[in-house]
């Protein structure tokens, strides 16, 4: 569902730049976290974590701890543990769509098997609240289950409502609410509350996050139709073959002269290499990339306008450019 | 992987006695907390609920908390948590296994698909940490994370490990241990957490639910050869047909006469009705059913040691009661 986009083209080092020097830190903790005694348990769980990525939510933690107090022993389980729900709902999310490459390489159903995927999964989920429970604050346990609550509906939402053309947009902002920008906001949140800070900041934090969120999906459903599959790692035009209808569609499906077609398209359930091909042409002349990256943009204005609650400085505006980072990677 | 026989045998009511009043509150407590505006998801994730079982674990919870103090607020929600994550667990067996019946109803990816169940099962375990969460008591997360963990590791290495015949019965313990015995030595925990019952009961029960989990599973693998599919509520034979190998077959392949067929048939990897069949007589005729069932026994009467470490009363000969039973239901 999320590209893993550009990861070549903007390195990580320079995204993150407060916190670069400790990125490598967080990772070894990630792996440190996966260790086990059965070789394939630890090749099967890190199978996508040495596939690279972004580590986004791992680096909101870090930077949202960063505009109040800087802790690294108390980030580091947080990161970490973010970082392993969202590898585990990766790997869940691949044998829901029947995905078989994810960040360039085969995904874990695609090398091992659907129930190694679920399994392994379930592991990852585990081994992250298990990190969580032993920082002793029970308030990052709460906000973590309710991502995975939350993301889980969202996800069960989506496959309930796949190639239904009537859906609209506000179902849509929903739906990417609880499957993407819930999980970025309460990454930010969870950073605020590892550092200690007082509640006006968690909220402006999470309201950051939240925006963020908005803009990275509808910019990553945007990709969906304008990236190459090696940037992607991932086939093109895979939402709409799986039946997701993204903004630009649902824009497309209101205000294009042609929506009678691409309705037809959708309705038809079965969207080949053609029928990817003409209901992008329909997407894009109706000018429906545009609507969405303006709408995209919008939202990650929001995010940067809660960042001006935050006292200034340098995580701040890191995070500001992290902000722009997640429109700009469209073009 | 667990059959849930002998519902209809053995009312649940009379084998929890002790808290049986309590059983209809903790009934309801579950089915409030699958409470939501989305109907499919009510749907989907009170499949399973309605279908039956025995809810032993939930059982066990409020029975080990009677032991210390009985505070029915406390229980409730660690209760209802570990039975939203069993059925989280076996949500997502029976994709792995491909299982398509269930308590005598088709499973959720047999009614629905293999998508849903992963993600039903991700919404399951979710609602039950934050169940836990609320507590304020982050030792019940500790705990339910840690099953979740070795659960997820034990079926791992099944998977792996299947239709290997030079795994050991050490193998078999290990295994089993993490799939079954954990998650019913730490459900007593929880009872005994939630009552705040000091250390060494604490201790006793978790060693009285090691033993009831290691007795339970292996009498659950003897029913996947003497059972009566309606009896069971899933096919006949099915660990064999899935290679994974249960105590009677180790035991076979070690001392039987007849352990090179038996030992072809499994390395087959097609085991279908004739050699299923062959294999039971096999497994019969060398006595490896009541090998496994005496083993069985020494397991629960461990277990019932381990209660003479606790103050006598109802609730201790109650989950003596229930201690007899898992052996009993075996015949």
């Amino acid at each position: 569902m999320e590209s893993q986009a550009l990861t070549a083209r903007v390195p990580t080092v320079s995204l993150f730049s407060e916190i670069e020097r400790d990125l490598p830190r967080a990772e070894q903790y990630i792996e440190e976290a996966l260790a086990s005694q059965d070789p394939l348990l630890v090749e099967i769980s890190t199978h996508l974590l040495k596939a690279g990525g972004k580590r986004l939510r791992p680096a909101l933690v870090m930077l949202a701890a960063k505009v109040h107090r800087y802790d690294l022993d108390k980030i580091l389980p947080a990161a970490t543990a973010v970082e392993l729900i969202h590898m585990a709902t990766l790997v869940h999310d691949d044998v829901v769509d029947h995905s078989r490459l994810r960040r360039g390489r085969p995904t874990v159903n695609a090398k091992w098997s659907d129930g190694y995927s679920v399994l392994v999964g379930d592991y990852l989920f585990a081994r992250a609240f298990q990190l969580l429970a032993d920082t002793g604050d029970n308030r990052l346990v709460r906000v973590m289950a309710d991502v995975v609550y939350q993301m889980s509906t969202g996800e069960i939402q989506q496959a309930a409502t796949a190639f239904q053309v009537d859906q609209t947009v506000d179902d849509y902002y929903d739906r990417i609410a609880k499957k993407t920008a819930l999980f970025l906001s309460e990454s930010c949140r969870l950073g605020g509350l590892v550092s200690g800070a007082p509640e006006p900041r968690l909220e402006a934090l999470t309201q950051y996050g939240y925006g963020l969120g908005m803009g990275f999906q509808i910019v990553d459903d945007i990709l969906d139709f304008t990236a190459t599959a090696p940037t992607l790692g991932k086939p093109i035009g895979s939402d709409l073959r799986a039946g997701i209808l993204t903004l630009p569609v649902l824009h497309a499906l209101t205000t294009s002269p042609r929506a009678a077609t691409l309705r037809e398209i959708v309705e038809s359930r079965a969207v080949g290499d053609a029928e990817a091909q003409e209901a992008s042409a329909i997407v894009r002349e109706n000018g429906s990339l545009q609507y969405a990256y303006q709408t995209a943009h919008n939202f990650i204005q929001k995010a940067k306008d809660h960042l001006a609650q935050l006292p200034p400085g340098p995580a701040v505006t890191n995070l500001a450019v992290v902000a722009d980072f997640v429109v700009d990677r469209a073009f």
